[in-house]
């Protein structure tokens, strides 16, 4: 019986994801269909996510962006973590990983997460499973079977399996500059110099193949080698994990089971491009999912745009998913501005590359905007804004009264100096003609996707603030 | 005699100028000069800019960066703008632009800013022009030559002069999203319309370059026409007036005087390499100095990345300068924070396409800050950095004791779960070896250089606030 989107794509099945996802994206839902049988785009959707709004991973749709949510050893509290998720999808998250490791109750921050999150999910199940031996080496494979199961059964849609680092890989990295800087990698390297054998991610992945199959959740494929420095960037540990990844991507396939590979990372923007193009060859066009990449190592709290310059070189490459990186990246947690900045930047990556492909409808985004703009209807300027509380804020700074709504002018050059206003005055006096076509964003292949033309996502189904609370509540005694 | 640095190159002199940059970019001063010798690279060196410390604008050296400044309607005092000069040469500005339209002297405080300004000052002499006549149709073709004269005998090292845009270009407008968005190029169309004559800047164009040469001024050719939105990127307007500053850059070079082209503005992603090449085909090498390109129209608030996303991919591609843009851009007039950010994202586009490109010792310095990293040495790490002040502030958020200084771990992953930690450990448990090569940033050829591996530029000769209360008081005693 088909249990996978990928399944029912190949037995010629167009589910009902399948349906929402077209009309999402505004394309035929045999399109939709024909990639995901392929391999060619994944449908994150586990059986048991019941508040998830099905959306689509893959080169031919538009870019999506991740957002790492989760509790770290220092916070933890339920109403927190809920918090973080709605933060992640109010500013445009397209999926979010759970990527708690520590502090409070792991299994119920995951379930409330799942319990009210529209986007799909994700997690990296070793984090868990580390976290119940006190030594890396202690680490099992029916331990690692079992989490993976349970966060299965919990409805994770997609997860982080670190199968791909082997141990021939690790003499690969000793000339590296800054060794092995997955998380997940880490763990299975230390794991195999301790105990001398496979890793046991890659020695049980049939196993968890079967699992994925049965409630359909989609394989991220960890990049443990990833450089963390461009100086190891494509190298050879780097490339030869990407192999053992394409090999991977074609058991998962034998098995029906969605997959994704996940991406460096820190790479020179020379070298952005055919890292994609490789990874698409390499793994048959199974979606993309990068990790930045940060083109220059240089700055440290500037981290969300050396990122977000390589993130979009790489999604006009063809990679499908970009994970967000925040101004905090290897300094610090990311508080809730950070997540904004960070969430802020990659959407613009993502969009910016939408445009630049042709993606059908993208422009129209910016069309209406600049209209706008042309206008000085300011108030639709913000309305349209990727971020429209920002775009106001700093408009507002130096102008704030309602009487500069409509203004011909903004503080940045003033009225004297104020181009189009100059522009426009020419034309109403000479021979140049006024302009005032209006992009119908109602008739644009855009209307009702989940990215243009709002300046914020959908998040009628993230509980605010209060609700938060009962829901606490409500786990608290549901675990008793 | 020869008078500019294009003169003397093509007598065979190598200047204490090129000497000097040579030296700053690593290269051999013969290479300077024919690099000057043939059009493709700027000196931007007025003989009366005595503070200057001469530097090179070329495809074939390290991506520069320039940051506007300069007094609005609403700003005015000269101390003031000595602060805005002091915040853009302290986060690293290689030029700065005095763009004053308004307030207060603007003599006295252009030339304040040459006085003490250690990078070449840009203006664009049109602004004051606008300024002396109630009119723009008042504007006098002996009014523009007047001021263009003043303000080369002042010291100014390169002007933007809007001569491209002609009569005939005005028509190619009229289907335009946005118009007319450079305020020069706007404000030449009205005098076009209103006086129904050729603009005059092209036709007193060999009079300018009569006085350039004098002073060895460098044209930047200003680029009326660019496109304010995607939708007018690479319209037949813009390229008109692009063929047009081709044929100007010919002009400039028959009078020996130094060139640069400016361009867009907003473009496609897909179209910011092929608008690069366009100009160097067009315009024989001439260096090209760019304004973004903004990549999309969408994230007003945000503009400094949508921007240094276009400006990475246009130096990639052989733009040689960087105008940046601040955070307030299209919203108001941009303030101390908005000028670091503007900077830091530009910096980050320029060092991202230098390596990208390969250039000497570009990438020592990602080495030298990833070296730091992998060995927990925070504060060799905060000193490498970009922005050292930024860096070391979000670490000390939530980590501040001096003993976390060296600890192996931040906040971000926690000690559990910090991968160079586990990395590390593996290691020297293991087979893995450790790892202590360090990179010798003196032997390295970037050494000495005015970018890396510094976190901030010489700002030396740039006075603090103190003097510029007495700089004030002596610029105003020397008016009276």
């Amino acid at each position: 019986m088909a249990e996978t989107q990928l399944q029912h794509a190949r037995e010629g099945t167009v589910t009902s994801a399948m349906e929402r996802v077209a009309e999402r994206e505004n394309v035929d839902p045999e399109f939709v269909r024909e990639q995901v049988a392929e391999g060619q785009a994944v449908i994150p959707a586990n059986h048991h996510h019941d508040a998830l709004d099905a959306m689509i991973i893959g080169r031919e749709f538009s870019t999506k962006v991740n957002a790492n949510i989760g509790a770290s050893e220092t916070t933890s509290d339920l109403e927190e973590e809920l918090e973080k998720l709605h933060t992640a999808v109010h500013y445009g998250a397209d999926t979010v990983m759970d990527l708690s490791t520590g502090g409070g109750d792991l299994d119920r921050i995951r379930q409330a997460n799942i319990d009210h999150s529209p986007v799909p999910v994700g997690t990296v199940p070793l984090y868990e499973a580390r976290r119940q031996v006190d030594d890396v080496a202690d680490l099992s494979h029916e331990l690692l079977l079992d989490v993976i199961e349970k966060q299965a059964e919990q409805g994770v849609d997609y997860m982080t399996i670190h199968a791909g680092i082997l141990m021939e890989h690790l003499p690969k990295t000793d000339g590296r500059k800054t060794g092995i800087v997955s998380r997940g990698g880490s763990i299975m390297a230390q794991w195999m110099e301790e105990r001398g054998m496979q890793n046991p991610l890659y020695a049980k992945f049939e196993e968890i193949c079967d699992i994925f199959a049965e409630h359909d959740v989609t394989f991220s494929l960890g990049d443990s080698l990833r450089p963390g420095s461009l100086a190891d960037a494509g190298d050879e540990a780097q490339y030869a994990e990407l192999d053992t990844l394409g090999e991977l991507t074609q058991v998962a396939w034998d098995y029906g089971v969605q997959v994704m590979v996940e991406g460096p990372g820190h790479v020179p923007m020379d070298m952005v491009a055919e890292q994609v193009e490789r990874q698409q060859r390499v793994c048959d066009g199974a979606p993309f999912y990068v990790l930045g990449p940060l083109v220059t190592d240089i700055a440290p709290g500037y981290d969300h745009i050396t990122s977000a310059i390589g993130a979009a070189i790489a999604a006009q490459a063809g990679a499908a998913m970009l994970c967000y990186v925040t101004p905090k990246e290897h300094l610090g947690l990311p508080e809730r501005e950070d997540v904004r900045d960070g969430l802020a930047s990659y959407r613009i990556a993502a969009h910016a590359a939408d445009v630049g492909q042709g993606q059908p409808g993208a422009r129209d985004w910016d069309d209406a905007l600049s209209e706008a703009r042309y206008n000085f209807d300011w108030r639709r300027q913000f309305d349209l804004a990727l971020d429209p509380e920002r775009a106001q804020a700093y408009h507002d700074q130096t102008l704030p009264g309602d009487n500069y709504k409509d203004a011909r002018f903004c503080s940045m050059c003033g009225v004297e100096f104020c181009s189009m206003r100059i522009d426009q005055d020419a034309r109403d006096a000479g021979d140049m003609d006024e302009l005032d076509d209006e992009t119908d964003l109602d008739a644009s292949p855009a209307a009702e996707t989940n990215v243009p033309p709002v300046g914020t996502h959908e998040e009628a189904d993230v509980p605010d603030q209060s609700e938060y609370i009962d829901l606490g509540d409500r786990v608290h005694a549901d675990d008793d």
